[in-house]
């Protein structure tokens, strides 16, 4: 008697793990593609947004003011690149992440949960620091700055201004869930 | 005798866990200690950076230049506050947890040693984007960008730039210092 309650109990303990272990899977499987929607869409937001307008200068004071066309685009500030790249990176790495999940069925041996804690570590570390850079030069281009005698780009390319700005928050977004998925690796870790 | 043997193997094992839990807790010790050196330098490197100097521009055309006396400080450009104010941040927060290390003798609870990894963790992503912020406005500061018309300051406050400079990969240090000490901390989460 005592004997099969043991069973029913390790059968019963035995189910609950199983359930637990299934449940931390979708958690992760779910964040996952989430941070991918979110990179691959920070990317894309920033890399698509570009504004063409006629500026006039005036280059030599006696004379009349030249009319010039210019482009605002991503690719002409370091840091608004080097967002799109970090982006580009998570993306990538999510994606083989996600492969590696389904791959192992969630039975992922210590050397490999540890590998994937670095993963989205690195991740971390890149995503923020993509997302200092591309904030502290996108409020220079929205404010300016009277000390260094910089002036803001968002008065004259006011829409490249705002199709770019949602990159921001979406990075963020992105380093965040990549902050969860770390807590959750370490939590799995034997 | 096998029970005498038993025992011997008990005692080595508990003796090799007690030196390794010991060895941990050292290495540990020493990175927030470099972590709490690295960031208060970081910090007070770019906060007392400052340069003076008299500058001649050219308001009216047809005037002669006029010289003015500039300074050029950290605290005149938003991306260096921030960089200052996360070491400052990290620096405070690295003290509190030699503290809680001294006190609890490296023998935490499950609850406390997730706390310490995910202030870790916090400070992982608020330094890497402090690093990302004040590298992309010295870069600027550096280069200039002629897309969006913003001169290198360098050129006028080397010395300012100079000085400011060794902050960058101090901060960049202690942030990989605190990702060390995320996966000391998922190594020891039992």
């Amino acid at each position: 008697m005592e004997h099969e309650g043991k069973n029913n109990m390790n059968g019963m303990e035995m189910e609950k793990g199983k359930r637990e272990l299934g449940s931390r899977k979708g958690v992760e499987l779910t964040m996952r593609v989430l941070a991918l929607i979110l990179t691959m869409a920070a990317a894309t937001v920033l890399g698509v947004a570009k504004q063409t307008k006629v500026v006039s200068i005036k280059l030599i004071p006696t004379l009349p003011p030249l009319d010039i066309t210019t482009t605002a685009k991503a690719s002409y500030l370091s840091a608004f690149v080097y967002n799109i790249s970090v982006n580009a990176i998570a993306c990538g790495y999510t994606a083989i992440s996600i492969a590696i999940l389904m791959i192992s069925r969630g039975r992922r041996s210590k050397k490999l949960l540890m590998v994937v804690l670095l993963g989205d570590l690195v991740m971390v570390a890149l995503l923020f620091s993509g997302t200092g850079a591309a904030s502290a030069i996108g409020l220079m281009g929205l404010h300016g700055n009277k000390h260094v005698m910089w002036k803001k780009v968002c008065g004259v390319f006011g829409k490249f201004c705002h199709r770019a700005a949602p990159s921001l928050p979406l990075t963020l977004l992105a380093a965040v869930v990549f902050m969860f998925l770390v807590v959750l690796d370490a939590i799995k870790l034997p």
